[in-house]
């Protein structure tokens, strides 16, 4: 699954979605030297100090691939991760069994006021090495135009190289013999790019949830500038269910078991033909908004506020130059760009992500086939839950006759939503301020992520992404990550190591 | 394309659709020794003596294989099956140009009251060596089970082995120094394979129609026989247009024109559900009757003798044996089996062959794809037409909105009826009846094969299949025709060979 790959790929370059808020104005210009002088000024001679060790630490990391989708090297993996941890400084570090695959849990308790909470993944996607110009465990430097070097490799930024600048802020802090202003517990999972299936237990191991409940939020290390600079803040995003639905002979009792020769359709029932009109009852005729009996019954409309936080993103947006970098010549309904930014955070959708029926070669082949999957992915907005989905979908199914259409479920999220005033978005706000970071805020993705481990009982506290920094290539070849930036306004990794140690300041002092 | 498998794989084996007639009581019996005595035995003894130079003619044929996909060997081909032409005693054989690869024709005119006509294929099917276990083109003799010695070669079967018998009996016959009982036109293709897109142009040019609407009838040499013996006699098959329905971004002008991602559903309009409202337009909502405007207007209903023919049928057929070799465990409508038979010969059908959009791997991937795609064929009877069934699916399409969504058309037959007092027909069941083999009567096959080439205007003659002899893996690995048959019911490539003699003097005789 890679429920996420809208946060890495297209949002900000596609659809902005986003209102230009505090920083906005700065946009333009240079990207200010991080704090040289106070307190900071001698972490970040740390960090520039420690940068090498940093990079050893990233490159060393990539060559550990740890894959989850293909049970390679996990325990190795999670042990791994804990020595990270225990390194950066965190104590009684354990690997938490699940029934998949391991997580890692931490702290550092130095019996301060706040306490921040960071979520890593210690898993990568998968990779085929021959469609990388480099390999892909090597960690190799590239130049990046208009960007800087970049080291090349599967998570370089996705997300081991964000986690990296994490680490490297606290052992920066650690070697510039300054005070840690927060408590930190840090909780890793071996199993994000399979969807997350364990972490909730990871998350609520009773010792991992008491320490997850006393913090103010939580974030994972995300490399979040894009190339002029500017951030997301996000106030939540949709949940997502994926599934397949699937006619076949098999189960529904009528029809070929397996694929029969096309003449036979004279006399034999087609479940591909029982697949299209179970399709067709679940959107509207446009396919455009959901028809599921009960779909809206807990549909919560945006706010007045997520909306004009939309409609002030939109006047910024170029929608020419979104709509071409989409292939699209009108959006849902024609809309106004605002009114389809508006509709894309707020409603939930059907999507069809594929269609797999009988022969799919090339030209045709004259056969009847036994089995007809959908695979679908269906959006969920607050306060929908993947759980009344799924009982919904089902019961919608049942109710039109098609007891025997297959629901087969593979994954999902609730929705997530982070109030604006809540102390984990006001630091994030103020720590971007602080570094004259271009800030936009987004009413809701409408990706989704497994934040609501976090934001839904019982840990229910605010979950998020923050980081400076840059990266590009999740889940796609010569993934990278950005070392040393030549470009003012996006952060290299000691800025963005840098960054990290800003929020923990922030975070210690804001209201 | 092979609307044509049905012929070879399934027919018989799994549906009978047929009625046993004439010889019928004669199943259980052995096969007699064709003619021992009379003028038959000279030639018989003939077609002995010529019978390695016979298989040494079909393997150095299946040697050359001529692939119209891949364009392999056509010229090659062409040029080999007029010298097998010449080398049988055909006269002014020539190659024929056409807009894709030749065909060839050739006579014998023996001053003959009557003219058979006969078409040959000379291509084959694709082949991958890897999924044989003898190499696809050397001809290999291998033991059947319950059949006796089979060559296996890409084309044995289809349909160079029974091609090659029937040339062998006009080497016997002249071997024999008998004189031949009737002229013969010759009219063979390349591109049988890919659907005969150019075959039309061979049967029209001026000579070579002249030459065929002489002939009283025209038969593919066919190894009909199965393994109890029996033969089918089709007195007609289903047309069939081969298409793919294309919903795109591209020429819709609404939705992405490549994938993007899944969470843009909510702005931006699916093709893929464009495509799924646009099927379920076609068919009545149980999938099995086509709905499509004006669709059933030249359908002729079956006449009281093809539902006669049906229903003997289906009282020596073995419905549960037929249900389970195709994994069915109802029928549509859960008709009874004659009822399902007679639906079978009499309904137009709309047929999902594959569904191909987006992401079409094991599990899923956040896509909203740009592009889906129906692969569909349409099985039609008499009266419909190719041309009428065409124009009216994109005027269906058009009134109901989708004038976006592409019909591309690959190939189709029309439907091809020849008379039960044909003299092809009289001829084939005397034939069969002197053979003493078991004969159903096919009222009309379901599955298409490019006859109409000579039923319709302008050639108008009788057309079918022929032939005794067995072989089978038509399309797939390890294809093979029955050259020496331990199977008393079954012929070998001798008594094929003979089964057309006497073929050729039964027409010459016959009222």
């Amino acid at each position: 699954m890679d429920f996420r790959d809208f946060d890495r790929l297209g949002r900000r370059d596609l659809i902005r979605g986003t209102a230009m808020l505090g920083a906005g104005a700065m946009l333009m210009r240079p990207l200010p030297s991080f704090a040289a002088t106070g307190p900071m000024a001698d972490i970040r001679k740390a960090a520039e100090a420690g940068k090498d060790a940093s990079i050893k630490r990233l490159r060393d990391w990539i060559a550990l691939p740890s894959i989850a989708a293909e049970n390679r090297n996990m325990t190795e993996g999670a042990a791994y991760m804990a020595d990270l941890a225990r390194d950066a400084g965190f104590t009684n570090v354990e690997i938490v069994p699940t029934d998949g695959h391991p997580g890692v849990f931490g702290t550092i308790d130095v019996g301060a006021k706040r306490t921040l909470g960071i979520y890593f993944m210690y898993d990568v996607k998968q990779f085929d090495p021959a469609e990388w110009s480099s390999p892909p465990l090597e960690g190799k430097f590239v130049e990046k135009e208009g960007l800087g070097t970049a080291i090349v490799g599967r998570g370089a930024t996705n997300q081991k190289g964000p986690e990296s600048a994490f680490l490297a802020a606290l052992h920066a802090i650690r070697a510039a013999k300054a005070t840690l202003p927060v408590n930190i517990v840090l909780i890793c999972e071996g199993e994000e790019e399979i969807g997350s299936p364990h972490f909730r237990q990871v998350a609520t191991k009773p010792n991992v949830l008491a320490a997850l409940k006393k913090c103010d939020g939580i974030f994972i290390p995300f490399p979040s500038q894009d190339k002029t600079g500017a951030v997301d803040v996000n106030l939540g995003s949709k949940g997502i269910i994926e599934l397949e639905l699937v006619a076949s002979g098999e189960k529904w009792g009528r029809g070929p078991k397996g694929d029969v020769h096309s003449s036979l359709k004279a006399m034999i029932d087609s479940p591909a033909w029982r697949l299209v009109q179970a399709l067709q009852t679940l959107v509207t005729p446009d396919g455009n908004t959901p028809a599921i009996e009960g779909w809206f019954e807990n549909v919560r409309p945006l706010t007045e506020r997520e909306k004009t936080l939309i409609r002030e993103a939109a006047k910024t947006a170029d929608e020419a130059a979104d709509k071409k970098a989409l292939g699209v010549n009108v959006w849902i309904d024609n809309l106004k760009y605002d009114d389809a930014l508006i509709r894309l955070a707020q409603e939930p959708t059907v999507n069809i992500e594929g269609l797999v029926a009988g022969y799919t070669g090339p030209g045709g082949k004259t056969v009847l086939p036994g089995r007809a999957v959908a695979k679908l992915d269906l959006r969920l907005v607050p306060n929908q839950t993947r759980a009344e989905a799924e009982k919904k979908l089902r019961a919608h199914l049942d109710k039109h006759g098609f007891t025997d259409v297959e629901m087969n479920v593979s994954g999902g999220y609730d929705p997530t939503e982070v109030a604006e005033d809540s102390r984990l978005i006001r630091t994030e706000l103020a720590t971007y301020k602080k570094l004259g970071i271009a800030t936009n805020i987004n009413a809701r993705l409408a990706g989704s992520w497994p934040g609501a481990t976090f934001t839904a009982p019982p840990v229910s506290i605010p979950a998020g992404h923050f980081g400076t920094g840059h990266g590009g290539g999740a889940h796609a070849p010569n993934e990278y990550y950005l070392i040393e930036s030549t470009n003012p306004k996006v952060a290299g990794l000691v800025d963005a190591t840098m960054g990290f140690a800003e929020f923990l300041y922030t975070l210690a002092a804001i209201k």
